[in-house]
């Protein structure tokens, strides 16, 4: 059992001292004192507030870590649907085209906007050796920013070139890709990976570039220096400043980013943030950096007081989705499932400055290598959600995607491990 | 910047106290105290162990709350894999066999045995009140435990009954169901859920019952008493005590189970634990329970010192493998997909009273409704996984399950959704 008296010691000192001895404790001391310690089985009905009782530590959490005692009750938890778009063409999917990595999707006259990685090019991609002027390494070399617009965020009509690929020797004459895009002042402000060799050549290997325009449809005038520039030899974003991600928070431009790093084996992923209060720089990067630990492209928004963020696929907390008051030191708000890759939500306010975010509850993400290898080419794709204060959508609420069986058998052993297990079954029998 | 004299101040204070004002302070104090607060930009090969620098807060959890700062390298990480089982009939899928939640697999006799739920009934399950003496409520309705056994894991010989339904006034009268096997002192000992009403007629009420046999094979005896009963009125386990699932630890008999309670909305899914030190009881519930606030069917398995926890599904920490060094006090080691959903898994230390458990490679667990509704019947099937020791298989290590585009596209909108997102489009062109 649990001592009543040091806890309320310890209560009483976290307060005086006003440490950060332990982040969880700084953001989670309990909101109530426990009233006894003496054993009360728990209850039929499941308390909204942490019960008075001595609790098991997974209870403990359930009230101290999250934002409420059942999923469905939690704004940050929530399932996602995928609907196909109409509009984009894929050359019969032969892999000569290519969508991928939508920026957020903004709303300006009258209509939705949307700015993406397209690559057209006579060949699938084939790799770094392989590649050539004409020929692209990856699904991202030889690309250009273009964008598409949309009445209804399902049915898009493509626009054409945004930003095109520079003339070399300037920065991004190989590919220009994965961009975002800010409004500050009334103005526009486009933020994207600028390759000057291909990728896969050493690595994934770009600094960010920007380029600015007083219309969503452009002209875009590019400033052809690196806005956020690689950081220092032997640190985490030396090579690679992937998927600048700019928000309006505290009346700052915060870009988010991810570099990939390590690589023995497996390269690590995880994303940082820089802040300015010029679209065009000074970029000062978080001293805490990496602000997030795990995740893969950034998707973040403007929620209640401070910053919210989709973390997929990799790192230890995959799968999940976080919130950082200031932005910077993020929680686990809750643990999801099929979430969107490289997701660009509709985010109405990203750019207001809002001191209260109101969430999400759609944007594009796309698929990658959305058939075989041989035709390898990214996909376009509406997402939808509730992780917004101002939808409350039970269906989206569910606990579990309930999967066919199919979706399981597709995950199917390798013959190295049907031979490790019969080598496991004869030592078992001859024990 | 955190001040270095506080923290050091405050991990002092820590110290001194032993105090559980945070479980997560308690548990994960830094391993490390920081050595400067000068900023430093994080490196670029991945630190195994807490770099002395600031960081972020889910740079500290990254260190502090997972068993490797990187899932591959995290021994209770893993992918699971699933194979189709050899040797069952279910006469053409048609609903009117069954078979599920299977127990824990175990190795005797030179084979692997497994007990599960078996229904062979004239219909599929029609709910509670269109059920009758020969027409089942839901799938575990009218059911028995059968057995079968398996020279290699993936071809399994139906030997038939093992414990049947008891004649009418008996406990479990009405359907067995949900079994897990306990050897204890060279003996068997099956735990069941014993229903006396139909399921779904209040709820899905049950208590434990115990039936014991000199071997795998049986004659199982019927101990006919409640084993582990329910809890008083107005707790969380007043109405459903399922999924009894044995292990030895510390000597005893440590059970899990879980209880559905609630229900307003959404029944409420958790699991405690109750110890005996001898089979037939008497079981005491822990003080703690719930020990796990999230998680659907038990599956735990002996691990280093303590007890791991496949928690799927259900509540805030579902899609986590999760950890106590002393049975009750779990925490997240790792966040996972695709889990298998009341998996049986063949542990094969769980009943030597091991003080440093070895983990899983693989089990049993079920696909439910694994045709149409219309046809509701479950199926067995086979997961591999490395939750092991003795095990390094980087092809279970990888981050994340890539799916092809129908797995997500399956997940559409309804209508409702289309209908709101249709106004909401309307809205914002109208502002």
């Amino acid at each position: 059992m649990k001592s009543y008296k040091s806890l309320l010691l310890c209560s009483a000192l976290s307060g005086l001292l006003f440490t950060a001895c332990n982040s969880e404790t700084e953001k989670k001391a309990p909101t109530e004192s426990p009233k006894t310690t003496e054993y009360k089985p728990f209850p039929f009905k499941l308390p909204k507030e942490k019960p008075a009782q001595p609790l098991s530590r997974a209870m403990e959490r359930n009230y101290d870590t999250y934002k409420a005692s059942r999923p469905e009750d939690n704004e940050l938890y929530t399932q996602f649907k995928y609907t196909e778009l109409k509009g984009f063409d894929y050359n019969n999917h032969d892999g000569t085209i290519s969508r991928r990595d939508p920026s957020k999707v903004i709303f300006e006259n009258g209509k939705y906007y949307v700015y993406y990685t397209y690559r057209e090019t006579e060949t699938s991609p084939k790799g770094a050796k392989a590649s050539t002027e004409t020929i692209p390494s990856a699904d991202w070399d030889l690309a250009e920013i273009w964008y598409a617009t949309s009445e209804d965020g399902f049915t898009w009509e493509e626009q054409g070139v945004a930003i095109p690929r520079p003339p070399k020797p300037q920065l991004g004459h190989r590919s220009v890709s994965t961009a975002d895009i800010l409004k500050w002042n009334g103005k526009f402000y486009m933020y994207y990976q600028g390759f000057s060799e291909a990728s896969g050549t050493r690595g994934d290997d770009c600094p960010v570039l920007m380029s600015y325009a007083d219309s969503p449809d452009g002209p875009w005038t590019p400033t052809n220096k690196v806005v956020i520039p690689n950081g220092p030899k032997d640190t985490w974003d030396q090579y690679s400043i992937h998927d600048p991600y700019p928000l309006v928070h505290n009346g700052k431009i915060y870009l988010y980013y991810k570099s990939d790093f390590d690589g023995q084996p497996d390269l690590v992923r995880m994303q940082g943030l820089a802040i300015a209060t010029d679209p065009a720089g000074p970029f000062t990067k978080s001293p805490l950096n990496p602000v997030l630990a795990s995740g893969h492209e950034t998707t973040m928004f403007p929620f209640k007081e401070g910053i919210a963020a989709l973390t997929i696929r990799d790192g230890n907390e995959h799968y999940t989705v976080q919130y950082a008051e200031d932005g910077e030191n993020f929680d686990v708000a809750a643990i999801v499932e099929l979430m969107p890759a490289a997701a660009g939500p509709f985010i109405p306010d990203a750019f207001t400055d809002t001191d209260y975010g109101r969430g999400i509850t759609w944007g594009l993400s796309h698929f990658t290598n959305a058939t075989t290898w041989a035709q390898n080419h990214a996909v376009l794709v509406r997402f939808d959600c509730d992780l917004s204060l101002d939808v409350n959508d039970p269906a989206m609420k569910k606990h579990h995607v309930y999967h066919r069986p199919d979706v399981y058998y597709r995950q199917g052993l390798g013959q190295k491990q049907r031979e490790r297990i019969a080598k496991e079954n004869e030592a078992l029998r001859n024990k």
